[in-house]
């Protein structure tokens, strides 16, 4: 399925990044930040270069989770990247550091973020993940309208309220065109740190049988881990840990799912023409 | 402070609702909607004729959170609320029932959500609760500034990511002249079902640091509990159970705090005149 359908808008490619993935959910506070931060530093750690930028203009949580704070610097005219862990960043939260909210209104935003996405000297980026706003607004329809996407994951909780506004967000997604790499389920379960028995907090499964009711991938699903949002409120998220522990180990497994999905998915910029021996 | 300040378009109350409490949050999926549904059933559980409009219009929840699906009927040119556990609802869910996600741009929102609360039968009402869409955004602005709102709860969990939009949330608030009611810290702490150990998942206490820090009551703090996400995802809130269950007296205690707040607070109409005996 060809991203750019007759009526539509061009898309134009940004120069020098090869694949943009958007990071969706229908719900907010399922993890979406925590998926989007952990897949990138996950993705630099397995060699690629990757940029993350957090387009949650409202609530962008993205230079908490990755412990930079810092005034990004503009060099010819284009506004330089902050890399942290091996990831290229860009945030509305550098721009606006603080507790004041951003009180703007659709038209604005749809300009600063195409200034966000177009205005940044991302340089040559293997995987841009884009972090979108939670739900299917103004904000995440114009962004995914406007870039051409290679694919999106969209994250959920096993709660029947968060899957029925995931269903809402992989429909948006095919409404404009967007492949769905897959859904992951985020907070699948607790494993108690006292007792070490299994707590199925916001019940459990539900993204599985969700993908497979709506023809989707599943990529993953992430356990709900209480040194997982530790990581996340410090500023070092676990993806950079030891590949041995099972938090670490997840992410690590949901960059090699996305690779792959990617690779089966191809580029949104058109065929590629391969050469058989 | 008097909410119409100079320049600020007039408030028109709406007809036989006396009090208008908005809950929001900075963040999704904290539980805004949870503590909306508990709390509006355990206002009229305490005798109080209360309504429940559901202004998340991407991720409307109240209606799977309640047990309704109906299709509210018009009678006379005016929408009739829907009447479940005691609580007259109206919600975008009840109007786009099923997957298919609402992509409407910020002016369409914006009538809609005054047709919404303007054009809705409610009858009359001591208190009718406006669960927000999260975040500062477009619709939760337009909303907040063009109801005479009695104050907002703001809901938050206790992890550093949520608790610094929760003090966005707040300061849109003050910057629009509504009255805190207080902070509520949801998903507070785990109590393990299996070994009745306390697990601190989302960290602990940061919702009364935060209010304490900005000057802002704290209302309550709700654990995190699989029986309160049942009872959303099933369509039974747990504030309907028996008021010796734990997470159902908290949502009672929560409502009365709610209630001495607002007798605190007053009216948004003006002062009243109390003569001393």
């Amino acid at each position: 399925m060809s991203p750019n359908q007759p009526g539509e808008q061009p898309k134009d490619p940004i120069p020098g990044v090869r694949h943009l993935i958007a990071v969706g959910s229908g719900k907010g506070g399922v993890g979406k930040t925590t998926v989007s931060v952990n897949l990138a530093v996950a993705l630099a750690r397995l060699g690629h270069k990757t940029g993350l930028l957090d387009a949650d203009v409202y609530g962008p949580n993205v230079p908490l989770m990755m412990g930079r704070r810092d005034m990004p610097e503009v060099r010819h005219e284009r506004i330089q990247p902050i890399e942290q862990f091996g990831v290229q960043l860009m945030s509305m939260g550098f721009l606006n550091p603080g507790d004041k909210p951003l009180i703007w209104r659709g038209p604005m935003l749809h300009s600063a973020m195409q200034q966000f996405i177009r205005g940044v000297d991302w340089g040559e980026l293997e995987y841009l993940i884009i972090d979108l706003p939670p739900g299917t607004g103004d904000v995440a329809l114009s962004l995914i309208q406007t870039v051409p996407l290679t694919g999106a994951i969209v994250v959920t909780t096993p709660s029947d309220v968060s899957l029925e506004d995931a269903r809402k967000a992989v429909h948006m997604f095919r409404q404009v065109r967007v492949e769905i790499l897959g859904i992951v389920e985020n907070m699948s379960y607790l494993v108690c740190p006292h007792c070490d028995k299994r707590v199925d907090v916001f019940s459990y499964g539900g993204g599985r049988r969700t993908a497979d009711e709506m023809g989707v991938n599943f990529l993953a699903e992430l356990p709900l881990n209480p040194l997982v949002r530790a990581g996340g409120d410090s500023g070092r998220p676990v993806a950079l840990g030891n590949n041995k522990d099972i938090h670490t180990a997840d992410f690590l497994h949901l960059a090699e799912a996305t690779i792959a999905r990617i690779a089966e998915v191809g580029s949104p910029k058109g065929p590629t023409i391969e050469v058989e021996e």
